[in-house]
């Protein structure tokens, strides 16, 4: 792709109206425009990340249940059935001028099930599993965090429908153990944190980055590493470890990445949901639900990789994997020789299915670096009148101080590796 | 993915309350799921159509701008600014609990245009374009046409930017070739349409598909096939083709699965969307936009490629490349083989990344076979008691009659391609 067609100028100050490390790093570099309070606009380099955030999700839950896409638009009658069209807090209720009134899904509970009773029979049916990745909307009071809290965000959620709680228990843990794969792709360290479990369950789990701007506070034990949200926590002097028993705490703020849910009964017996045991006996469904913030995921993921100077993308989910920087010569000559090599670099990568990005802009080398440096794409290749000279590149890691030059044809081959 | 884990019990009827062709041949076959009137889940296999309509259209709208995604939550200001919070007629109206107003995104102009004015400083930021794939929402009084027009549905939306109207009219030509290569390789015929072009332009170009169920009338020359929508037509004696001079036409029913239009300075003159040409001057940006509805395709689709039987999907937008179905026999070592060997075949084909749905589910011939034609995947491969004993398998076409035996090493060598 070419810097010149990316839709965003970079912005040469932080963005005044934006309080939050996440979204002043990402509108200065281009990938996400505020459209209003808590609602942002992704720009090319933002929607590219998002797709690979989004993808790497998609790989792993394709183990646990198939993709469908369920609606933004849900009736009212559903919440009403579950009671949660008055109780749910941050619920936008739409009105239609056609007399219709609808929630606009902040989740999709109300949706899944009543789906789910149509396609679960008998236990020979069970246990089925299905997940989408897509957009929610929740009416928050404050919107103040960046990509952390928004009134429109990307969510994936999977909903699993089980014979029996032991079954649940099983898949739980599986879910959960991929949630750690997929934190651990997206370069994220997420502890494993109890919380509280609403009406059916003790606990949920939560996981949780550390961050100075989270909106959680967690409390970790300092000998195993077990953390609890400070929803279900007493006090760091009389709360035992319920894995070690130790009461050593460290308190710290923290951001809410994923989180994995036993629903048991409570939305199966709303709708009565029931399928027919081996001995022929109606039972009710037991549920879980499991969801995971795809745009949150890519501000936290800010948040935790950069310095000074700008973004530093894990590899797995950086817009693109090389940044071209043809740094152009005052000498006619020398510029012509500096774009052809660049050119023929940008157009060989792209034709194998590389992702490049290419700097063509017209800017100086300060311009051009101080830019690359906010992006973020962590390998550079750097073309300049003594670079070119020798037919060679010069490859910069935005994250570490060791650069080094290379012959633009061996550059090439080791690029296709 | 397996047959009994895709979330849909196949309707042994047509749904009582679907009066549309696609959505009685996608809810029967398990592609869709009604919401409400209107508002479609999107089952596995419809998830998947989806997913493959909407990277066709990605693959060609790439070399025409970048991929971006905007909100569906949008400042009523942007929409007072155009003057259409009152005059849009579809449009959903939402108040948030906090005194906010929103519009529920039916389009983007009011936010991409903006948002382009952020982008765009002088003439060597032109041309550029940007498009996403999102969901629209739209307050229809009526929504009785299944995926035709739904009050929630998705849509490609690309929208470009211009210094000229010149350089808008060369875009604007190929954006339409680029429309006329998506539409063949999802199968469809697509006949470009002259419709009205608003305030600003003389026409708009819409891609009409000849449906009996198609909301538009559309008049084909029957010289040359231009074709008029009938909102701009005056009648078939004394209306001339603008191509060809005669006045002979032919009246249909069709279905819009795209419209190209030239927007030129209308919303660049409300956000007041200037650029500096070449010699210092401030000018207007001049727009196109240029729509395609993804999930209304997956209807025309389904509408235009059926038989009695049920869907017989285009290979580029099947849900999956083969259908596994192996026959049971009541013999048990037979049924033991037939099973061995059905799961060798998908597990084989899986590896390789080939997608591949196993009828694994416990059910007769008869109702194997009917729900197949019901999906409409065209490739089947069937395994019975005859074919096994031989190590072969039966190729059958779902749209031909022709089908033949092949050793199931021979199968494996030539899907493997």
């Amino acid at each position: 792709m070419l810097q010149s067609k990316i839709f965003a100028k970079l912005a040469k100050e932080d963005p005044k109206d934006e309080q939050s490390l996440n979204a002043r790093l990402l509108s200065r570099a281009g990938f996400i425009e505020k459209a209003m309070a808590g609602v942002y606009n992704f720009l090319p380099l933002g929607s590219r990340v998002l797709h690979k955030i989004e993808n790497i999700i998609r790989q792993e839950m394709d183990a646990f249940g198939s993709e469908i896409l369920m609606p933004s638009l849900q009736p009212k009658e559903n919440w009403e059935q579950t009671g949660r069209w008055k109780e749910f807090d941050v619920l936008f209720r739409l009105k239609s001028m056609h007399a219709f009134e609808y929630a606009l899904g902040p989740t999709h509970e109300e949706i899944v099930t009543p789906l789910a009773k149509k396609a679960i029979m008998s236990y020979r049916d069970l246990p089925v599993a299905v997940y989408q990745i897509q957009t929610k909307f929740r009416d928050e009071l404050r919107a103040k965090s960046g990509l952390l809290r928004g009134r429109e965000f990307r969510m994936k959620d999977l909903y699993s429908f089980h014979a029996s709680q032991d079954d649940l228990e099983k898949y739980y843990s599986e879910v959960q153990r991929a949630y750690s794969r997929i934190f651990e792709r997206l370069g994220l360290r997420a502890i494993l944190t109890e919380a509280s479990g609403g009406s059916f369950a003790k606990y949920s789990h939560e996981f949780q980055v550390v961050l100075p701007s989270g909106e959680d506070e967690i409390f970790i034990c300092e000998k195993c590493g077990l953390a609890k949200n400070k929803e279900i926590f007493s006090s760091p002097e009389t709360e035992k470890c319920s894995n070690c028993g130790q009461t050593s705490w460290k308190r710290e703020n923290a951001s809410e990445i994923g989180n994995i849910f036993r629903l048991g009964t409570k939305f199966s017996s709303a709708f009565n949901v029931k399928f027919l045991d081996s001995e022929g006996k109606e039972q009710l469904v037991v549920m879980g639900c499991y969801g995971m913030g795809t745009t949150r995921l890519m501000g936290v993921i800010a948040e935790m990789h950069n310095d000074e100077n700008g973004l530093i993308w894990p590899q797995n989910v950086a817009p693109f994997e090389y940044h071209i920087v043809p740094l152009f010569s005052k000498d006619a000559d020398l510029r012509k020789k500096i774009e052809a090599a660049a050119w023929k670099i940008f157009s060989t990568l792209q034709k194998q299915g590389i992702e490049v990005l290419l700097d063509d802009r017209d800017e100086s080398p300060g311009v051009k670096f101080k830019d690359a440096d906010l992006i973020g794409i962590p390998k550079r290749v750097v073309l300049s009148e003594k670079t070119v000279e020798k037919d060679e590149v010069e490859i910069k890691g935005r994250a570490e101080s060791k650069a080094g030059n290379m012959k633009i044809s061996d550059f090439l081959k080791h690029a296709a590796g």
